[in-house]
């Protein structure tokens, strides 16, 4: 049997009273003397604990006279943090995420067609507009079709759906940066494909934005996918 | 500006170092106060940071004579405890829970139907007989209902889909644990609904499986989404 340590005893209560909203966002934990006081745990393992909870995006630790561990919610950050460390650590295969992506993407277009407000619209406008003004900077690129698909997830107005793309976004970023397969005609089929999708949300029509969205990233798979295969790429328009 | 930890340092340090291989799973890293020797931090900073390479699950912490801080790849779990952070610590409504299940089960049925092998559906129909078995035991169906959904994501063979569907469950299991929903015509229509999604996975049939599981979790939506309007709850089979 394994005693657990009394740091993680300590972060587990801390989490509980956090997650609970008994210690309310932005406002400092107890100091640290006052809970090596409360529970007589060694300062070490006090400290030991609030860095957990720092760890787990439960709190900020500021230095200095006005410091403190102040409380703040988990973000989409910390879960893409932890989806990210999966990916790498097991060697998740890139077919398994580009299954994922396509699981999840249709259903962000849907809810974006559903709950986009016009601010949503000029991010997603922008993104594209930076895609098709990439000219041949792959970095340029990748990093501006990453904003699109991620400002798709964040019009969806579903904080999980947005911190899975965030997520996932990074990790195709880095597996598809690959000159080979980012030709012109990739790129081109790529703006006009989200220009179908981003007038599917503008025009409030979820049933087309699924749609659109699918045969997109289906066909990004597939060409994907084909890399090695084939010399020439072929993306089929969305629509 | 802000100047990083010098345990962050070190974390970030040693966390690259075993995702790209260079400490292989299973083996200890250097023990605490060789990384103290090379690295000149206090005994305190080094041992700081493999805390949070633990909780990060990227190490197991043993005491002891044979102890050591042993190199472990992230697992679905670690995962599945970081999104269900994010959902509680968010507060994350239901609606957005049960719309990130209705993306990510019909892909799980999709590719279970695809590529489950003869032990996935063995657990799958386990699974199922206990929800059967459950009868009027609310904590025994719900457990039970959670291993099913699991089990099909398990049968995808896609680690990243099936540290989702982990971390979802434990969130639904919470938000469902209620007793005037879960009544027993609820029960009977989710075994049968189980029931014809679990035959078009044994047939290898993914596209009859991603059709009724697509209906199955959104007639189970939508009925939950209504029972404060409703008395009666209606949730039509899957096929």
């Amino acid at each position: 049997m394994e005693v657990p340590k009394a740091s993680d005893v300590l972060a587990g209560n801390l989490r509980e009273r956090i997650l609970s909203g008994e210690f309310v966002e932005g406002t400092p934990l107890p100091p640290e003397r006052e809970l090596v006081t409360q529970t007589r745990m060694s300062r070490t393992t006090v400290r030991e604990a609030l860095r957990i909870l720092e760890v787990q995006g439960l709190v900020r630790i500021k230095a200095g006279r006005a410091g403190g561990a102040f409380v703040q919610r988990p973000g989409e950050e910390d879960m893409a943090r932890s989806v990210g460390l999966l990916i790498r650590g097991r060697q998740i295969r890139l077919s398994a995420l580009l299954e994922t992506r396509e699981a999840i993407e249709p259903s962000c277009a849907r809810l974006a067609a559903l709950h986009r407000t016009d601010e949503d619209l000029v991010v997603i406008e922008a993104a594209n507009d930076a895609i098709a003004g990439s000219g041949t900077d792959l970095a340029g690129f990748l990093q501006a079709n990453v904003d699109w698909h991620v400002a798709v997830a964040t019009a969806s107005h579903n904080e999980l759906l947005t911190g899975l793309m965030m997520a996932l976004q990074k990790a195709i970023y880095t597996s598809t940066e690959n000159e080979s397969f980012v030709d012109e005609e990739v790129r081109r089929t790529a703006v006009r494909a989200h220009r179908t999708i981003t007038n599917a949300i503008r025009d409030r029509d979820p049933d087309a934005a699924v749609r659109r969205m699918s045969r997109h990233v289906h066909s990004y798979a597939k060409a994907l996918l084909a890399v090695d295969k084939r010399t020439e790429i072929d993306i089929p328009d969305a629509d």
